[in-house]
């Protein structure tokens, strides 16, 4: 594992260390709380009744039958969720996603829920209930859903020129300069079209929750999800609460990685709660995640490259067509603005279409709508290379973005890592190895944003010095170690002094969402606040105790130090001292901070990797993988590369198997992990990891976001280590098999 | 209800008002969660295996057959307990009390612990646990342990004079003056001896906990009781955990009244868990609730009162011997300190003695140690009265302490409510109601401390403008009510906005215990402070907006104002306004506080109660109660009033009915509510109050604790209306029928 720390100047004693991990053992003998986990007493099962159509009108519920049956004690239909959510699009079509409002709109939909005394009721009960459907023509591919004569899903959702109805439901552009005058410039020219498929998060829990509302309009939600403030919110403002009056507890999660900023099922469950006067325990199947959670966008894209025989791109422009699943959403444009954001483009242009099909709505699944770009512009910038006969690398070192490159999504960088990524490539041993028969070798570089965003962090002394910190980030994956090791470094103390918790919403002030890989870039910082904060108070009861003026005591090692004429004499007071005499010194010592996090930082990766394809089978091995990526201070460096790990093993999953395969009739053909088939531990080699340590100037410790960026260049790296080894340009994923065998075919003929 | 307020200038919005309280309706409807509704996945059932002998060798236990037992998770006894306490001995007496080690010390003392996978299995490995005792001679007497030649209990007990071994832990004095000469001075002297029996809280609610710890030494406690912080600590200490690695929560109370102050099952349940490893549920039965949590001591109190012939006592003592059961403890000590608080007296003195007996530990009781000597001394003031021919009231009058008398503990007294309290007694439509045949009524006075201590207070708002209020002070009384009434009185909005949280040990600073009435009290005054921290950020908030000065926006009426040159046109920014634009003004806007909030205010009660005795059976029915108390501001009357009440109705069950019955054996012969019998519904009149709201100077809204003083003087006015309703003076609590018909007896010989 390449750690490379040079760019930085700052020392740090514990930050940067490989500590345990302070949930390591609760996960391991299955002390940690999942979702699905807790219980109350008197709890209902929750069970959800869904369209067994693409598209349909609803007819009739009648729900006559099983409400009479014994042990149901609520059922819920839209009839029972009164529209609370006013002019806001957005928390509507959030509302209808929950439950089908009129018509089923995807195979999965749900249009009924049932709260009973136990499963085999609940499970009568839905089969009680009788739904008259009407079946309505259904479209589930991006591009059939743009064309003219498409089955229309939303009346309300108009072409911007002609105001017709229409799929798309947002058209967004970016970019500068002159394209065609770009292109104009450029000796070669390559333009593709590339497709995608629609990929789930895969994660291991399934969504799950305990909701419990009282006739008084409090209530609480335990809830496996990455943003229980945000789930907070949504739902109170679903039913009609004041968010200080629902209580929401996150869970330990099992995986989320975007899938679970979202709530699908937790609005009906507190809805079945408040009905039904109990508590409500709602656990997904893996049937109904896949149909009903939010998978990523399926996409087609046509990018094209224009360069100099230098390897200068002198233009570049992308069109890209995002699916949405039944309600609108903004994925095409995220993708518009990722696109060429690892580039110094002089003209370039990129438009997202955001389009509406009949599948589950999408929701956000790692550095979301990135991969799909990133697999069409590193083929096209692959095919760009070869026709100029340049190495893959250079062409892209040359054209690299670096501090002060206009980004084509709008800002001016600072200092970013997208050149030293790719020289580090370069110098790697891996660029280096030989490959054998059937082999190739792929490289693509990623980018992701990063977020900053609101973050509350209190921090708590306790009488013997161990330190609790309250953070309202979720720990999707180590952030409490590394919140511990950031209090740890700020007060001068062992690490394992420190113990970090998720507070619940009533805990803290509002936290946004563990997504846009802002868990420890945020949280962080708020908790350097706070712990300076801390020290400030530490510092006022040691010259209270020394009766020495607060400007003289400066707070060094984890202890007051007495500083100034005559005082250098005294013995330090260490926080353990402080805090055992806090009760005398003017009671329990704390440190807090509320805060706009600010300028997360953008981070890039280059990707190595390395295949073989067997060309009888179609089948493709990972041999070798490595990343290397520009993740700013390394708080816990073993985090780091797991995050860097974990991101690439789900883009080579993305790569060549995961996908959702949809039938005429509109539904999902594969709702499991028998038939949608995410990569294994046997599928995958070791992946290598490099970090980069270029420090983010906005954070005090140089942090960035590290979660999102290595699943990026996947795709895009098997696409070019595939092409490679088969001598195909490969132009769709998943490259699964039957795709490779087919693009080997078709090139033959 | 009588409800003075004009003795306050200071003008309330909503303190005052008695609105719902936000935990009403899930305690009716059962969704509020106690310390038994807990549940952890593979959660094992603890119990106890208790001494059935009231003093014992434990000569060797045997615990192979009962490890042997299928379902059987761990056995702890006290060599599974490393003694972690070293030189603080009050620590080693609460292990040695929640373990026995070598002895049992008390018949209900625990000897062994099961963690098994169910009850049944759980009861059958007790029932296989060996024990082989040695009986050794015990004394459960107050009076009969203080004699020369009772077994003595603890040999590191010593007699302060011989320094032989003793029984007597303790001897406290407090007083001032030369009490010789103030008997000199009397004209009239009154001395007498009174018993009191031990009671227990009777909380409805047995001590239940689920215990959790992870071989990494990190836990999880979910607990009823007053003080989650002070278990946390208590419980790691002795399992050598960093405080800040347990993470204790406290469920809803059924009631505590200071017995739920104390840790009795808590370490045990941690251990069980530890040695497990495995969640562990412990629920006490109502057996092991009499004879192994903590009841008030039994006493026997020597009372000798000397008064001028007008009324001035001029020298007043008090003995007071209290059991303390098995373990030392400073009952008497508190007890000492109480006795003549109500009154200036020029020479007093008095000595308390603090007994060890072979009974459980005793813990607090509301206002513990104070009914025992208001009950002796208020019994001598009616005997006084009559002797000098005065109206036992107008004696208490002549005698009440009043602003500037010195404490007989002690110190000067502020501004207090005796004189108050008993001028309206003697004013109220009670004194003047005509009593009838075998009626009496009797008045009587009490005092309590309340504490103040340390306490946290988070505020968070929310983005609707709404409030999490989240403080560390256990609700036993409504206390989120009130804390959220003094929330919505700072922050100007309505109550409704607000919702108080009891938050967890990870979540606040250190708090001490809802005990010695300190509650609202200190946990009212960090939420003022935490407020007008917020309302600073508000006003920030503001001026930013506004581009002004901080110094130029006050805070009114729920809103900030701009005032000064050119900004009195800016229409107000109302709280919810800057909620809604906090993400863009700074983040989430919360407000904190760490105080110790001292000088909770002294109170006093005068009681009126009328009884009819049956001569026939000796049964005492209570025909009318009136209680009296300077309450400091009532927050929530309703719930000041409730606190009367409850104070009241339980001292009326200790003057009439409650006691520990023991055996020849030293065995509790009573350890159920068939046989400990609390009064019920129909055994109470409605217990009419008047609350004077004589402020606290030292609270910003003058807040006194108001919960603890008014059980205080039941069995002294009930012994006085007993005895007058006979003709008999009552020396003895509880006043059964059976003790009263053989006083009545006693006197006709």
């Amino acid at each position: 594992m390449g750690h490379d720390s040079t760019y930085t100047n700052q020392k740090f004693k514990v930050v940067g260390t490989r500590v345990n991990r302070p949930d390591g053992v609760d996960k391991v003998t299955g002390r940690a709380k999942y979702g699905a986990d807790a219980y109350a007493p008197g709890q209902l099962v929750g069970l959800f009744l869904r369209s067994p159509h693409a598209h349909a009108k609803i007819k009739k519920i009648d729900v006559s039958k099983a409400e009479k049956l014994d042990g149901v004690k609520a059922i819920i239909t839209s009839a029972d969720l009164p529209d609370l959510t006013g002019d806001d699009r957005d928390l509507t079509d959030i509302l209808e996603n929950c439950m089908a409002r009129g018509r089923a709109l995807y195979d999965g939909h749900a249009v009924a829920a049932v709260a009973a005394i136990d499963m085999q009721t609940a499970k009568k009960a839905l089969k009680l209930i009788k739904i008259s459907y009407q079946k309505l023509p259904h479209v589930t591919d991006v591009d059939q859903a743009m064309e003219p004569g498409a089955p229309i899903i939303h009346d309300f959702v108009r072409d911007r020129k002609t105001g017709k109805p229409s799929n798309v439901c947002k058209i967004s552009q970016f970019g500068h300069g002159d394209v065609e005058a770009g292109f104009a410039e450029a000796d070669v020219i390559i333009e593709k079209t590339f497709k995608t498929e629609q990929t789930h998060q895969g994660y291991i829990e399934p969504h799950a929750c305990l909701a419990n509302i009282s006739s008084d309009n409090t209530g609480e939600l335990w809830v496996t999800t990455q943003g229980h403030f945000g789930f907070r919110s949504t739902c109170a403002e679903l039913l009609g609460m004041d968010v200080a009056k629902l209580k929401v507890t996150s869970s330990e999660i099992g995986g989320g990685f975007g899938g679970k900023t979202h709530v699908w099922i937790e609005p009906i469950a507190l809805a079945l709660s408040r009905k039904a006067n109990r508590p409500v325990k709602v656990v997904m199947s893996r049937d109904e995640v896949f149909r009903a959670s939010g998978p990523t966008s399926a996409t087609s894209i046509d990018v094209k490259i224009g360069a100099k025989k230098d390897g200068t791109i002198t233009g570049a422009t992308a069109d890209l067509r995002y699916t949405n699943g039944a309600f609108p959403g903004f994925w095409a444009m995220l993708g518009s603005m990722i696109s060429f954001a690892c580039y110094d483009i002089k003209h370039v242009k990129s438009i997202g279409y955001d389009v509406i099909v009949n599948r589950p709505k999408v929701a956000a699944y790692r550095a979301p709508s990135a991969p799909m770009p990133a697999f069409a512009i590193e083929s096209v910038m692959d095919l760009i290379a070869a026709e100029l006969k340049m190495k893959p690398i250079e062409l892209r070192i040359k054209n690299a973005a670096k501090e002060g490159t206009r980004a084509s999504y709008g800002p001016t960088y600072g200092p970013i890592g997208i050149g030293p990524t790719l020289d580090a490539a370069k110098n790697h041993p891996h660029m280096r190895a030989r490959l054998k028969k059937n082999q190739g070798r792929g490289v693509a570089c990623g980018f992701w944003f990063n977020f900053g965003g609101q973050t509350c962090v209190d921090l708590n002394i306790g009488i013997d010095g161990s330190v609790n910190l309250i953070v309202g980030t979720v720990d999707v994956g180590g952030s409490r170690a590394s919140l511990a090791l950031i209090a740890a470094e700020e007060l001068g103390i062992p690490y394992e002094q420190v113990r970090a918790n998720v507070g619940d919403t009533a805990s803290l002030g509002h936290n946004d969402m563990t997504d846009g890989s802002r868990g420890t870039f945020s949280s962080g910082m708020a908790t350097i606040f706070a712990a300076r904060n801390a020290i400030t108070v530490l510092r006022e009861r040691a010259a209270k105790t020394w009766d020495i003026p607060l400007e003289s005591v400066i707070w060094k090692e984890g202890a007051a130090r007495a500083t100034g004429k005559g005082n250098s004499n005294r013995p330090p007071l260490s926080l353990k001292e402080l805090a055992a005499s806090a009760p005398n010194t003017g009671g329990p010592i704390a440190g807090h901070n509320e805060v706009v996090a600010d300028n997360a930082g953008v981070s890039f990766a280059s990707h190595i990797c390395d295949v073989e394809v067997d060309p009888e089978t179609g089948v493709t091995k990972v041999i070798r993988y490595t990343v290397i990526q520009d993740a700013g201070k390394a708080v816990h460096p073993d985090y780091v590369e797991g995050q860097l790990q974990g991101g690439a093993a789900q883009g080579i999953g993305w790569a060549l198997n995961e996908e959702y395969v949809y039938g005429d009739d509109g539904c999902l053909q594969n709702p499991g992990f028998l038939d949608y088939r995410i990569p294994v531990c046997s599928d995958l080699p070791f992946i290598d990891t490099q970090i980069l340590e270029i420090p983010n100037p906005d954070h005090p410790y140089g942090i960035r976001g590290v979660g999102e960026t290595s699943i990026v260049p996947p795709l895009a790296a098997i696409g070019n280590a595939v092409s490679n080894a088969v001598g195909v340009r490969m132009n769709h994923t998943p490259m699964s098999p039957i795709r490779i065998l087919k693009a080997i075919e078709d090139s033959k003929a």
